[in-house]
């Protein structure tokens, strides 16, 4: 989720490209519901992200949060992220729309998927057409569950649109114990590509902790993960 | 999902049985939104329903709807359903909780997972320990679905509780092309079983007829789950 | 909310009644999400209420259950009611239809406008055209309240039929210190009644305590609702 | 709603003006689903604005969607207004949060009570104490109105802080003929302001014509306003 330092950057990053993982997300700015959170290490995230690429190989994708961030965040990463609370920002997704950058586009908390299609249409028509779009979890009335992951989105998206599909199932059940299933059921709907988070030490986490999946779960996670896509007839 | 006519449900029933079905579910009572839609054939359906299981051997499943009507159902069935709309009927509740069938307990459109843990508590505690839940989809602001498939109940539900999980995800969907994707998903997630509704002409059903499977669906789709199953580690 | 004994019931039918209430609604059968919670008096309950109607001369108001208490709770009160979580149980919606008592029937916690008006009509359909419609509350995302009291359904319910909409705002907010707000909004809205629960030591109710109205709050609501009824140009 | 061309721009300001209204709020910059919709009329939106103040004397506001169009904004208006879609963009808050105008902060449409406390806790962090909340739908499962006008927020924020509380009925129920309703409900629950949309030609609206209320109407509503204000002993 957050990039906190050097420590916690490169051996989670380790441990991931080690896995198999194909991305490496960090969170450099991060918007928060309380301005009195944790907001993220800024330009100094960046440049960690920028060597835990050098060290990985691993590319890096990180948050824009402000139309004016753009330009230096575009330095140092190699895909943007638009969070769910910006899926409606519509200046940031034509901004977006004008990078070469590819974009993961998370589904806003209450947008119906017509909105997040409607919201990627913003980005694909000023040009940028390397648009993923992320299913992360809904707002319902249960209250058990963080968010309600709405794997409904996974095949619906996948006839609507040619454009990946990731899910996100951390912030979409937003219960560690629990992930992993959500990660397999959203493989076997359809999914192109699973995100999660993992923290070497996620009590110690400044944000989410609670949701963050230890290493070597991290580790098991794949191996499941490759045996449902393979029983659905696809590799990830 | 009901009972139409002796053609339609012997042709039915052979067809689930022949794919590895383990029980057939009709509906002799139907819960309708409108006075004025098809309500049921009542106690002819529960005949044919005794018939179904003669023919093929598959135990036989049925909605009750009125605590007045239990005495004649017993006769006919294997197990009973209580629909979503009725999860908070507690006279109805109680009232199964002294039958000796099993009972299948869905889950209402709006009833949080807390809340079908307790309506199943209202079974158990009148002695009947025979009882399955089942997780339908709920209802949230999305409209491109019928109603959103909780997929997230399903291992919370596990490890909250010993009783075997159901999943329908013909009525959570609601849409007959993604129903096979959300039924593999819900496997994937560790559902115990999926029910779905086949019919042999939906474009002539009564009620429902636009997320019915096809018996050829059904069939490909019983292979496809037993895939998933084993890749995650179990047997439906 | 419950009857719970000869002291509470007489109180509280005594201070309604003066403060020009023009039913007594109480709770004999109680619908309670766990098994374990008390579930009213029974038919020790009815008769309370029909004694507290001698005493004071309000007509009282009970919930039905099931189909089979009808006969003996007819005996007892002036008027029906079909709670929130019974709305789409067609059964017993069909049995009050043959009753010659009005019936008030509660909108489902998840239940749209239109499914309400189509329980409406399973009721009218079998010949009581005497059945008022009352907005309760619905279920979102929101958690500071208990549900989302919905007066959008009040104009839109009036548009739509010519049956009374009575408004409760205890159970839609369900946080005393804000149920004479919504009971006002409700009266702008154009409710034709406003019911409130009133107990006389609400730090005692075996349910619902911590939003019944103290009976001098009651009073003064009246006075208040009475304004604003004014001001729309009505009597209540 | 959007600011179109001339006429129509200083007939409703008149209108309103002549009506009592305190302010006047038109969209320069239009956030919309569809990046295919009409955008809005940009700085030569807000040149019209500004010359609608001077012509009328009515204060005007506008929303801001881009932190970069912050000081072109506050050359023009006399407030600042945060729409729904932007109510999480951080960024946005933080920059207006600095700027010495008055901001209407609205509810996003799936924000708890809370999100919505929390993202006023943004501006006031950065020293703007001028913050007004504005209470204006949020989406639940309701399908007949446009979005669900939640008022159950209005005595909760009364009570939860001492920022203004507005209510925008028109864009919650979002249907013109249940605005008056709605808009009278909301200073029975206790709103220290309305908003409404009114179009001298709402057939010929560019964006949410169904919804504007035409001249004639809004004159009315504010009469039967301020009635019902003084019924609950208020003057707006």
């Amino acid at each position: 989720c957050a990039l906190e330092n050097e420590t916690q950057v490169f051996t989670t990053a380790k441990t991931v490209a080690a896995s198999g993982a194909k991305f490496f997300r960090g969170g450099a700015f991060k918007p928060r519901t309380s301005p009195y959170s944790f907001q993220g290490l800024g330009v100094e995230g960046l440049k960690l992200l920028a060597e835990a690429r050098a060290e990985t190989g691993l590319p890096v994708i990180t948050e824009v949060m402000d139309t004016r961030d753009l330009d230096i965040i575009e330095k140092y990463v190699d895909a943007l992220q638009i969070g769910a609370r910006n899926m409606q920002n519509f200046s940031l997704l034509k901004e977006v729309g004008r990078s070469k950058l590819p974009v993961m586009l998370k589904r806003g908390m209450s947008a119906t998927i017509k909105d997040l299609l409607m919201s990627a249409e913003y980005i694909l028509s000023e040009g940028n057409f390397n648009v993923l779009l992320c299913e992360r979890g809904i707002r319902t009335f249960e209250t058990y569950t963080r968010n309600t992951l709405d794997l409904n989105a996974v095949p619906v998206l996948k006839a609507e649109t040619h454009l990946p599909v990731v899910v996100d199932p951390t912030h979409g059940i937003g219960l560690r114990e629990h992930v992993a299933s959500m990660a397999l059921a959203a493989v076997a709907a359809g999914a192109d590509a699973i995100m999660t988070e993992v923290h070497n030490s996620p009590e110690l986490a400044k944000s989410d902790g609670e949701q963050a999946l230890l290493p070597h779960e991290y580790q098991d996670l794949v191996t499941r993960v490759r045996k449902v896509a393979e029983a659905v007839g696809r590799t990830l």
